[in-house]
């Protein structure tokens, strides 16, 4: 366990050891023959994802399975208190070895967490979970890149909240696998129901259609449909083909992110080092030139 | 006008050519000797955001000065509508040449909008633009992308949302220059500022104060004290040397940021014209050594 949050400590710094990593990942063959499912949840803060979560890592718990948690937050200071929120929540599992909570920071730029996430992931297949659950935390574009690390999203909403309108306007329904309409015990939960459904039939056809699960996460009810619906889906991904499509355009987007990040990495070195180079971007204002040549002189990595 | 159009197309595009832009962009001087005037509005749908540029670009226009508009998109297909909202809307100024109105998207990767719209951005300078007016469309991370690009933030919040909660969590007060309360005759409004200066005066010292401004867009109430406002950051900027200091790290970071788009190209080409490379990644998972080892063995742009 330790040695686990150690790696994924590298990996959220980017630190060039990440390659051994990966290396040594590579040599498990365990990830070939059975591939970690990994289980995205978002939604607007105040749905109850963390306790959905919970209660979904407590189900998993009876039937002998493995979890890791990586929460995921776009890191500005002021989630610092959510997240603590979170942690907080967690602490039931907080004894079990067979359950990993890990909260991951987006560290300022862009992109950077899903990068991370996806290589916490693969170390996470490594050391032999059987489920990977990424959660959300905060708002804004954070559920894109679950969606992007997911095999199965599952989108959270609930009744009191007039959020629906606003979800779609996020483009959150085309990252839906599995709808989740928590709270189900108070009032309006048949209406925001009956309004994702109308949506839901609007939307263009597709092979997969996104069930609609009611929950009460606050007293485990309905949480063992919702697995139900996201082991459909991951046979639904499986019996298409679009399982190994998944994860192959995966690498392909994961390669490309990481060379992106070493060209980052690259042109902020040749930038610190050399005064000259920096000088004349400042004087002249050539930010596109001054890259290609960069990237065109310098091959250190 | 049209050049422009195009010009700003080829940026979002990507395509090739934008280094000959920058080049042609150097050569003129105008940009050095007095820099357009970027400033940002972001806040949640709802707040009357597009109405209230639409009012500081009518305002600027009794001034003589000329406003290009660029309204970013996070692109998700079902803002498209917003879009068109905005366009409509700032359809009265449709047959002025002085002012140029842009939607521009982020065309599906992270990090795209700020770098696209920085580069616009230098073409308007260099188009002889005095003043350039960022808005955000829709929800997410884009404010964030905004801040980074704008001398000015502002910030647009509204009595009958009680989103200033959220705006916090996303934190938004760290990229507030200035706050905007709009719709400042309806009721909620004094309680609206009352959280704000709460929320400012807990903030930890800093040089500038966001000022709060109320403001009704739709009868054009306190349009001329905003642009005080903005006018009066700006000088702040200038002197203490922030400007100054802004526009290089923005350089920087631009430059950054090209180097990375330009590694995205080069992976994606090479992934895409060497099948033995692309076959060892799929089969051994190694997208660190791949994106290495393009970067270090492709050297082409």
């Amino acid at each position: 366990m330790r040695a686990l949050a150690r790696a994924i400590t590298l990996v959220e710094r980017r630190d060039p050891s990440i390659r051994d990593l990966e290396e040594a990942v590579r040599n498990d063959t365990r990830s070939d023959t059975n591939p970690v499912g990994v289980t995205g949840f978002t939604g607007a803060p105040g749905t109850g994802k963390s306790t959905l979560v919970d209660a979904v890592v407590t189900l998993l718990r009876t039937r002998e399975q493995s979890v890791a948690v990586l929460a995921t937050d776009p890191n500005s200071p002021f989630t610092g208190g959510a997240i603590l929120g979170d942690r907080i929540r967690m602490q039931r599992h907080a004894l079990d070895p067979k359950v990993f909570i890990r909260s991951m920071g987006a560290r300022g730029h862009l992109g950077g967490l899903s990068l991370a996430s996806r290589e916490a992931i693969r170390l996470l297949g490594a050391f032999g979970f059987d489920q990977v659950v990424v959660e959300t935390v905060g708002v804004g574009q954070s559920e894109l890149e679950v969606a992007a690390v997911a095999d199965t999203t599952v989108v959270v909403l609930t009744p009191n909240l007039g959020d629906s309108v606003q979800m779609i306007k996020a483009g959150i329904l085309e990252i839906a696998d599995v709808f989740v309409v928590n709270k189900a015990d108070i009032d309006g939960h048949g209406r925001v129901v009956a309004e994702l459904r109308t949506m839901l039939n609007m939307a263009p056809k597709a092979s997969w259609k996104p069930p609609i699960i009611p929950t009460v996460a606050t007293r485990q009810e309905g949480v063992e449909q919702l697995w139900e619906a996201i082991l459909a889906h991951r046979s639904h991904l499986e019996r298409t083909g679009k399982a190994k499509e998944l994860s192959e355009r995966r690498l392909r987007d994961e390669t490309v992110e990481v060379a992106a990040e070493l060209a980052r990495e690259r042109t902020r070195r040749a930038l610190r080092e050399d005064p000259a180079l920096t000088e004349r971007l400042l004087k002249e204002g050539t930010p596109y030139r001054t890259a290609e040549e960069i990237l065109r002189t310098r091959t250190d990595n």
